[in-house]
């Protein structure tokens, strides 16, 4: 080696030092969780996690559902979780949840172990082309160095880990990846102590704050003096009591019509919650209409809210403190950069006192499709919808829902208001990886997590229970209508010959086997009765998950669907 | 719209004409066989498909799955399979398999639904961002018009499905992707016929041949006058009888070393399979080192092999008609740009007798671990490797074997010559997509089809059979060591505290409640005289998939290696 190459004084164990930088540069930014899976590339990386003291690591085999856990222990701890898997496919079965992660706006950490460069594409074992790997769907790909000959290489390398999670906390939080090669020995030799460094090297980014301008801000006062249908429409976050206390002053003291679906964990007592029964009937929307839409967070569930507003001859207005917005409305107009919380303190303040009549108009649709649901489920036959109604009430308050793709999420969200906190994966709205998100959730948690699923999207993603971790708190609510019952609620698909093979893709299972072979708990119910019975304990502490089969058939659904639709229209007709 | 744009006579069903001319483009161009995946946004896809004539559809619900089948029947028809899915995440499910076919040089046609682009990450539902997402992986990613207003959209159209078959056969094949982004309506009005043309507009790549040039072949004639050790080292291929008959001959008539691990599917009687005893005995490379290797097709399995070349000083030539090469044995001199049959033909006139001495040293021991392997077995205790030495020798002869990536095709590999054609995913050398490879081949053949896979594949890959086809002549042999059995067969990882938790990842299933929950018949053994029973009708015709779990002790296993290591270093060093 040259002189004039000087080994850093940390690498006293050559191969391995950088990476217990790494680690230890993780758990100094407050990282303490892992998934890791298991391989041999990665084993540098694998042993350094296991063997911090302050970082939990636990491994998965399947990196799809690997990916999947970060994601749901991600979205609980605020953090980002590490993810650290060995080289070639390993890496693209992350892919599917690092996408939901990105569109999310959830905080990973991924690292993939990678042969070193000169053995990519030379025909030799586990090797994939994994530098940028993710594409547009991570917010960054790093490259960390590949041998530390040089110092500057070791400074790179810790530099490195230092922009990778400072990059993926900054707002919009998102997965980082850094892609790791590595050379053999994998394996400390027998003497070879691991020694974290104490004060490993750290450059932290210091939260700021964007605001409006005053001049932006007589500006907007301006314009909302103009404003008598204000409409407030919160996207996709996490639970947040002072937006949650402000949305609801501005929907009493101002008159402010706030919709929220269940997925944007606001559905205060002052807001719309159950917009999903009327809106689509076209002969209320003129007198719905909104002046100006205000939003904030990520997306919203419902269709035909989207379709009304897009309708609307409404300006539109998002709140994002990164100034970025989407158009999901086509009637954007106005990016506020700054934080919701400011924004809407500050409209508090300054919003005149919205149309009574118009308030009322929403207020007292609200009223009555609420006034009318028990009704309408009590005098309808058993089918999931039905099921559905009954369950959500006795779920334990404030605990955690996850909710699959794509008729659980919709079900619930036609009925309204909850205050469990309301997990979903929308960014990608996938149904692949629901049951390992809801894993995920059960290892950041002791209060029970309910995870309500489709049979698609529970049997897709089965290797979410194929590990050794116990998840007692876990309750899972199986809609099996053994088929994608979706397909024969919307009206294309229902009139093609293909319905049953191809798009519902029929399928018999049922999770009872599941159950058996996972050590699960396991009920069944075909009736109202069954399911009340069976529902009186089915939170009672236990040992193991439970699983609680709600079996019914897929065309009986569609018609109930149809039928308290019918119910409700005629309700909101009748007035 | 403009006067001066013309619709195409063709687009009468404006909405999916294209779709309709891409399935008959499909079609007259050899594609038989489709896998969908279900989804509305790909819905006009499927019911294309679906509906063409000539094209054999089959729908599997998780992508990952889907994608590895179309993969296992590629690999046997020689054709590209087209791939089905929807928007968003299902692309990503589909990229591990994508991955290998790209390495392993198979041909796919990947269509990927997705959403216009207006309405690319707009938080509007299932979309990622789909262009160009499988980066490197495929051989090209085209992205299909978004609307045929004009005569030259509609053409555009045509010709990416021309191109995009085109590339995805010409060698060396492999995917090719194309993004479609659909409008709604996705279904066809009630009264709205499909109607395929019958001529779709087809251009065609015509085979061509590309051959060395006189003077070169006359420098390598000089060259071959130099040499007396050559080795032949043929990569994994398909099986090839007038390779195999060439390289016999150079064997017996010129003493050429031909060295065939079992991926290469040219396990000749004058060939060398049984390496893998010896090489990594340095006392004997000496004897052993090459002047010259040849090789063609791609990788190798063996590592003591790689190893072997790359410390010897032999130059090394690869046959590739493309002109690429890999330098997998670090001493790569010369690409020979033509046919590997053609230039192994013209070398059996050409290279001169190679020493009588050399090849009779190989030949010498191959032959003694040949004999020695029996007595070797029967004196060792019951555990995977022994197992499969029995096993091997049940299986139909010429009918299919798929081999699982970490230990099964080792062991395999040890055992040496078979004469049933070699299946494996060492393109990327994953554990993630065995089964459903397997499953794939059983929808191109009646043969047998015995897939040998370790616990932690099998399980990975369990979605395989979540479908509604039958595989009668499917027969699965899992190695149950409940655990990354290869872990403990590596010096590193079992030397750490880790082991069991964070390498092997120990697991207690078995494969009876899958066997039950999808209906196959289910067999398990765990001495060799079960084994020698659960064998005499496990290849008799069923109607039902057959599983033999073969469980043993990873422990065990380890000792068993290292037992049988031992003895038949003990028989070569007694010579």
């Amino acid at each position: 080696m040259p002189d004039h190459r000087k080994i850093h004084p940390n690498t006293i164990h050559l191969i391995i030092q950088p990476i217990l930088d790494l680690v230890a540069i993780c758990a100094k930014k407050g990282i303490e969780h892992a998934i890791l899976s298991p391989g041999s590339r990665c084993a540098p990386l694998t042993l350094a996690f296991v063997r911090h003291p302050d970082i939990h690591a636990r491994t998965i085999s399947d990196e799809r559902s690997a990916a999947f856990m970060a994601l749901g222990m991600a979205q609980q701890l605020g953090q980002p979780v590490v993810l650290v898997c060995t080289s070639g496919s390993a890496a693209l079965n992350y892919y599917p949840a690092i996408a939901e992660a990105f569109f999310q706006q959830v905080p990973l950490l991924i690292l993939t172990a990678d042969r070193p460069p000169e053995w990519v594409d030379q025909w030799d074992g586990q090797t994939i082309f994994q530098a940028d790997v993710y594409g547009k769907h991570v917010k960054k790909s790093f490259q960390f160095p590949d041998s530390f000959a040089n110092e500057a290489q070791v400074w790179h390398a810790g530099r490195i880990v230092n922009e990778a999670i400072n990059l993926a906390k900054l707002f919009p939080a998102g997965p980082v990846h850094i892609n790791i090669p590595l050379r053999e020995p994998f394996y400390p030799a027998e003497a070879e102590k691991f020694v974290f460094p104490d004060h490993p090297r750290e450059f932290t980014s210091v939260t700021s704050q964007t605001q409006l301008s005053e001049e932006s801000l007589k500006h907007i006062k301006n314009r909302l003096n103009e404003v008598k249908r204000l409409v407030i429409v919160p996207g996709q976050q996490k639970p947040n009591a002072q937006i949650q206390s402000l949305l609801n002053e501005l929907a009493t003291n101002k008159k402010a019509v706030v919709i929220t679906d269940s997925i944007s964990n606001l559905q205060g007592d002052h807001c719309i919650n159950l917009h999903d029964h009327w809106l689509g009937n076209e002969n209320l929307h003129q007198d719905l209409a909104p002046d100006l839409v205000i939003s904030f967070g990520k997306s919203v569930i419902s269709k035909s809210l989207k379709q009304f507003l897009r309708k609307s001859e409404a300006s539109h207005w998002h709140i994002q403190a990164d100034g970025q917005a989407k158009d999901t409305y086509q009637r954007l107009t106005r990016i506020l950069a700054c934080s919701p919380a400011a924004f809407l303190n500050w409209l508090l303040l300054h919003l005149p006192l919205q149309s009574q009549d118009y308030f009322s108009k929403w207020s007292s649709l609200e009223t009555k499709v609420n006034q009318a649901l028990p009704q309408v489920f009590e005098t309808t036959e058993f089918g999931e919808y039905p099921a559905l109604f009954f369950l959500l009430k006795k779920i334990p308050p404030f605990s955690k829902i996850h909710l699959a793709n794509s008729m659980a999420v919709r079900y619930v969200n036609f009925l309204g208001k909850r205050n469990q906190e309301i997990i979903c994966n929308r960014g990608t709205s996938g149904i692949d990886g629901s049951n390992s998100t809801a894993v995920g959730c059960t290892f950041t948690t002791k209060e029970p997590v309910t995870l309500i699923t489709g049979d698609m999207a529970f049997f897709y993603d089965r290797n979410a229970f194929w590990h050794n971790y116990t998840t007692p708190n876990l309750r899972i609510v199986v809609l099996n209508n053994h088929a994608g019952g979706i397909f024969r609620l919307i009206d294309g698909p229902a009139a093609q010959p293909e319905l049953e093979e191809f798009f519902e893709t029929k399928q018999q299972l049922s999770a009872n086997h599941l159950a058996e072979e996972f050590g699960f708990f396991y009920l069944k119910v075909t009736s109202m009765e069954e399911l009340k019975t069976s529902l009186s304990d089915f939170y009672e502490p236990s040992i193991h998950p439970k699983i609680l089969e709600i079996e019914t058939s897929s065309s009986k659904n569609a018609e109930l669907l149809k039928e308290i639709k019918g119910k409700i229209r005629a309700v909101l007709d009748e007035s």
